[in-house]
């Protein structure tokens, strides 16, 4: 039976500096990550001047703390990673683990699937944002201008992210402000919905990117052949059926085949096999298939 | 490759205060909601005087921190949000997402479904309480009198609970009491459990409630045409097949249906339709199907 | 609509010591709590000196701070609880809960399952540990010498599973330093692959152990007649049809039916009845298959 009743030193408060340095130095950096909160990784290098990669403690309006990883880095800095996409199965069609479409089958009764890109359910931790889908209250919570894109190989540690990615790329067109601000909101206006909307008619935002890793042409060689530009991410767009893909990451559809280079999802496709979290990828490179899609707000 | 290894500031103590007031406004304010940690948000109110409804830092008696939603307004205030029952898909029949049932099938070898009403398992978060089920540690570990049960559409933000509310109500007869202090007791007492017992002899604790928003009408009318007395929140009831529900909230039954206006349940139920965390509820008005509902201790 | 603006004293610090003590005992106790952070238990009781059994708090090396059970009684002390096998359903194979094997249906598509052994996805919580599976970062990050095993009946609370365990015990032959100080690094070295390997020469590391609750004979009644010696633990084994199997908890096998005392395993088995978190252990005692495996590295 655990003697439970009292923790060592409760009653009264103990030193945890000598000298001007921290007895336990991890206390230590505990405390500098406090230092620190805020609302975003752009707050905290803007407000607080940290400028090293790495997990930092944030807070939502509401004032839940969590944690999230900050690329303090690329292009100046001060991104905040709030979600990954990662396929952990691409011949289940919307089953379990594919929270950015529908784990709930592919089903003409749930056209919004999970309904993920426009809620505020969370899941997952960001230290496994390569090996299982993430999202952290950040992705609803920040107020941001553009998105950054990191493709990950799968079970990459946090450490060799950066080293490891096989394309990494950012927007610098501000164009989130015309969609409230971050993807929970543009989605809202977005519906990622069955039948919302017509192919070319009804397509989402698209803004072009700036690479940090890779180029327009490896884009294109990872897709493989389909009708698209690269150089772009494009947001909610519809294919031939009505079906509606959440993201094309590194492109702008071109034609209305979106299944074949756009990920996530609503609840129904007519062609079930498009159904999951990377649709119907088969075609694209494994490179591409078998990494993660971690998504970065600043 | 990241410089993870040290945090800016980390060997040394940096200021966090000049003239007395906080240089990072965000610390201030989680250092305020340290200083307020307690059991439960009764305790906050009571002990530490916090009267602002809004997120708070709890304990329990174990030691695990967590973060949780207070009502400090609601007849004094006090409340302590410690869980949710959402239905993600009204046709889903112990599928998955019917975590206060089973997400695991219609099936006679689970008669307690997931068991979730009497262990200690929690999923989900404050901030996604009406997108998806949650349940936070203070659902076992707080020791309480009464409950207090909000009705909020489906993915409405925190921030606009109270004004979105369709249905509130809470009890003031301290039943819990009786029962161990908190629902997790009473349903160890009174197990969800398939065969356990027969529809109106074993019946478990039922109370009157005291409405906070609508009344006894409204919440027939949301309900719809069936058997029961409104005005009453009634815990663990059988239907004619001795299938067992968990919550009948805002009512009482008075036939053997209550499939039919009773949340949750076991893992079996003899007609497969009533399975799901919103069993057969179908006939109810879309306005209480498609709201998540809250529950709250003091 | 709350009034969430601001925190009661956030602008300016309030008091939390007077005349040397706490004024809120609980905000003491967390204090004393984070004076000990550290990587592990071990940690905490060398470097800190704490020697009470219950949750601490811990960090990864990349700075994730999470909550942890310590054992700071056993053989010296400080173990640190870092995973949980829990057995749901044990007529479900590899359905929903089977997070130790697959949770995607018996597939030959899928040989290593969810990968969970050797990636770093966590769930859970420590003190649902008996209740439903538990991975947590300490898993992957902290750096170990030994395990230690505690076989505690189902929805047990935290502070009785010492009382309640039906068996505990814990290897003292380091084994872990020469397979990368964890069993996330051990798995890496030995995947949990259907076809990876043969039952008898491509066996992974074993160790004896040294019993806490139990002996070699109590641990042999539990697992009933089949072809194992008592008194290790023992880690990656293939069956006779090339499936893998994780953990031989207590056991080493001596002919190629591990699926009969072995737990976890990848995500196809020729015979579909063995797939799932606890295989095909239904000849072993009900104690056994319901009892949780809770898992310590020191």
């Amino acid at each position: 039976f655990f003697r439970l009743v009292g923790v060592v030193g409760a009653v009264t408060p103990k030193p945890i500096i000598i000298n001007g340095t921290y007895i336990n130095p991890e206390l230590g950096k505990y405390h500098a990550r406090l230092r620190t909160l805020a609302r975003s990784c752009l707050d905290i290098k803007e407000k607080h001047g940290a400028s090293q990669d790495g997990m930092y403690i944030l807070t939502t309006e509401s004032g839940t703390y969590y944690q999230a990883f900050c690329d303090m880095t690329t292009a100046g800095g001060g991104w905040t990673l709030v979600a990954s996409v990662h396929e952990n199965n691409i011949k289940g069609k919307c089953s379990l683990g594919d929270r950015w479409s529908s784990q709930q089958g592919n089903d003409q009764n749930l056209p919004e699937g999970d309904g993920t890109w426009a809620n505020t359910v969370t899941f997952g931790s960001a230290e496994a944002s390569t090996s299982d889908d993430y999202k952290n209250p950040g992705y609803y919570d920040i107020s941001a201008q553009d998105v950054s894109v990191w493709h990950v190989p799968n079970n990459e540690q946090l450490k060799s992210w950066t080293s490891s990615a096989i394309l990494r790329y950012h927007t610098d067109s501000q164009f989130l402000t015309e969609h409230g601000g971050n993807l929970y909101h543009l989605f809202k206006k977005y519906p990622v919905k069955f039948g919302a909307g017509q192919c070319k008619s009804d397509m989402g935002p698209s803004s072009p990117v700036v690479y940090d890793t890779g180029d327009k042409d490896s884009t294109a060689n990872l897709y493989g052949p389909s009708e698209f530009e690269s150089g772009f991410i494009t947001f909610r767009v519809f294919n031939a059926d009505q079906a509606a893909v959440a993201m094309c990451s590194g492109v702008k559809p071109i034609e209305c085949n979106p299944q074949h280079y756009c990920i996530g999802g609503g609840g129904f496709f007519s062609d079930r096999q498009q159904c999951g979290d990377f649709t119907a990828l088969e075609q694209a490179s494994k490179h591409l298939t078998q990494s993660a899609v971690l998504l970065f707000y600043r």
